[in-house]
C-alpha cells in the first residue's frame, strides 16, 4: 500500500511551522494530588483556550497529546466522554478543552510526548518547526516532553500560564530549567505571536 | 502523575508470552490494486478469525495495528464503521474481523507496526515474547513490521495462510524471506499450538 | 552542556543533500556462506570506491554504517585493522574501501542502520534528503537499512553494481523489492548523477 | 548475516541485572561554566572511581555514555587521549576514570543517553533491569538519561556523591526531581549494596 503513505494515508495534514501541543488535558484527575493541581489547571484551562482560538484562526495545528486512561482498547472520544461526566475531578478543564473535529490527536503511553507515539512523524508532515507546549503537569508530562523535542531541535515555547503543577513553586522551578537549559520561551501566552492566518496546504 | 503510570495508566493489560498482531485488516481497500489483493484477503481473514477465536480462549492478547485511514483526528472505531459501509470494498474482510472491547488496537502512521507506535512499549507491558503476525499486505507491511520485530528480538510465527499479498507468488516470497532471514515459523495457522487458557493477570 | 550540543558539540558536520551509506564492509567475512559472498562482494568493492571518490569530490558526505564485530568494547578503527589482517576473508574489500579520516562512521549493533543508532540524529544534521545505500547484504542489511529509511521519507538511490548477496538471484530480487516498494532508483553507479562540488558548511 | 546477530556479533556480553552508567566523564570540559564544574567534578570522580572498581569485581558492566566531542570522525579512545593531555582542564577527571579494555563504551549525539544511541539495545542484551547512573551534568545529560530510563522502566540509583552540576543547588535539586518523580535511590555511593560477585554468561 505504498501509494496511500505517500502522505500519511491519502489526506495530508497541514503545513505549518507552529504546532500547539496540549498535554494530558483530557484528564478524570482521579489520583491523590489531584484538587492540590485542580486549583491551577482551571485557569490554566482559559488561558490555553484562548491560545487555541487565536492557534486555528492563525492556521496553527491543535495536537492533543494525552494519556490513554483506562484500558487500552479504549479510544480517545470515549475518554473525553469520560472526564467529562460531573462526577470526573476534571470535567470542567475538560469541557472548556474538548477537542474539535479538526484537531489532531496523539496516545501517549509514558509522560514524554515523544516516546513511543506517533508525534514526531506528525510534526515532520506537518513540517512545524516550533512548538507551543501547554497543559499538566507543568513539572513531569510537560517538562519531558519539552526535553525530548529540545533533543530533536525543535524551537519552544513554553507559555508560563499554559501549565499547571502541584504547587506554583514547582510550576516556576519548571518553567526556569525550560528557560535555562532548553532555551524555551516563557512569555505569558498572550504575549505570543503566532503567523497570521497563513494556512498552507501542500 | 507518575502513579498512574506504573502499569500504563491504573489497568495492567494482559501478561502473555504470546501476542497476536492483525496488521492492517481494517482497512477500506481503496486502492488500484485492492481488487488482486481482495481475492486472497477474504480466505485469509477466515483463517484469521479462527485464530483469534483460539487465541481469545488462550488469553493471548490480540492487538490490532492499524493504518489510519483518513486524517489523524478520526478515531479507530470510527474507522471500522468506515470500513464496514457497503461500498467498502473490505467490508466482508472488516466484518468478519471486527474488533472486540477487548482487542488492543495501535494506530501506525507507516508500514511497520514498530514506526512511530505504542506497539513496543504495549508488547512490555504484556510480556509477550512470540509475535504471531497476520494481515495484509504479507509482502509490505506484515514484512516490515516482522523485520523490526526480529531487530527487537521477538520470536515470529507468520502463518502462511493467515497473510495475502497482490499475488500468491509474492506472498509466497515474502514468507520464504521471513523464514530464511528472520527464522519465522510459517506453518498455517490451523498448526500453531498456542498455550492452554493462561491468561495471566499481574 | 547546552552549547556544545547546537551543532552537535562545536563541529558542525558538512550539510549536504546527498549521502552516501556504506553498510557493513568493514567486515572480516567470517561466517560460513561468505565465500558465495565474496565473489561479489570484489567487484562491488571497486565500483563503490569510485563512487565514493566522486562524492568526496562532489562534497557528499560518506558515512560508513557498520556492525561491531568482537565485543561492543572495541571501536571502528581497530576493526579495520583486524579486517585488513591477511587471513581476514575480508581483507581485500576492507583494504579498498578504508575509511578516510573525514568519513563518518556509525556503529550499528542490529541489522538497520537506523535501529538503535546515531543514524537519523546525524543526517538530520547532514540535512540530507537523498541517500545511496551500497554495501553488503543487499537482500539483508542494506534491504533492512532500506526500509527504515523509506519511513523516515528519504529518497533511495541504491546502485545495482553497489551492493551483493549471497547469489544474483537473490540480489536481483532484493533490488527489484526496493525498485516497487520503496521507489528506489536502482541504476548503475556510474549512471548516477551527483551534485557538483556543492559541499556547504554552515 | 543472521546467525552473526543473535548474540549481538558473536560475542554475548556479560548478563548483570545491574549496570553502571557514567555519563560524558571523558570530556575536556572546554567551554565557560567548567570552572564551576570542576571544583566539584574532581570529588566525583573519585567517587566514582571506588564504585567503578567495586561494580567490576561483582560482575556489574561498566558503560560509558559520552558526548562525541571534535568531529563524528573521532572514535572513542581517540578522544580519550584528546582529553587527557594536560591542558585539557578534564584532564584529572578523565584519567582516574580511563576506560579499561573490558567497558563498554556508548556515543551519544544529545543529552540523554538514550536518544540516538546503542544504549537500550545493549542493555536488553545485558539482560539489566537496575541502572546505577553517574557523572556530569547532574542536572542535565544526568537527569535526561535518568528521564528517559524511567519511562523504559529501569530501577534507578543516582549516587548523590557521584554527579556533579555548575552548583550544589543545582545538584541538590537534580537529585530531589529524580528522587520525587523517578523514584531514583539517591544515597551516597558507600551506601549501595551490590551483587556478590555473580559474573553471569549465558
Amino acid at each position: 500500500m505504498p501509494a496511500r503513505n505517500d502522505d500519511l494515508h491519502g489526506s495530508a495534514p497541514d503545513k505549518s511551522d507552529f504546532a500547539l501541543l496540549l498535554i494530558d488535558v483530557i484528564n478524570d484527575l482521579d489520583f491523590p494530588e489531584a484538587n492540590r493541581l485542580l486549583r491551577f489547571a482551571r485557569p490554566m484551562a482559559r488561558k490555553i483556550l484562548r491560545l487555541k482560538e487565536r492557534a486555528k484562526k492563525a492556521g496553527v495545528p491543535v495536537i492533543y497529546v494525552n494519556d490513554n486512561f483506562g484500558r487500552w482498547q479504549s479510544d480517545f472520544r470515549r475518554q473525553v466522554q469520560h472526564c467529562l461526566r460531573a462526577k470526573s475531578r476534571g470535567h470542567e478543564v475538560v469541557k472548556l478543552l474538548q477537542p474539535e473535529e479538526d484537531d489532531y490527536f496523539v496516545l501517549k503511553p509514558k509522560h514524554s510526548g515523544f516516546f513511543s507515539t506517533t508525534l514526531e512523524t506528525l510534526l515532520r508532515y506537518l513540517g512545524s518547526k516550533t512548538l507551543i507546549i501547554t497543559g499538566i503537569a507543568g513539572n513531569f508530562c510537560v517538562l519531558f516532553t519539552a526535553n525530548d523535542a529540545f533533543m530533536r531541535d525543535y524551537d519552544l515555547i513554553i507559555p508560563s500560564d499554559c501549565t499547571a503543577s502541584n504547587s506554583s513553586a514547582e510550576n516556576r522551578e519548571a518553567l526556569a530549567l525550560m528557560r535555562k537549559f532548553l532555551k524555551a520561551d516563557t512569555r505569558p501566552s498572550s504575549k505570543i505571536r503566532l503567523p497570521v492566518g497563513r494556512k498552507k496546504r501542500r
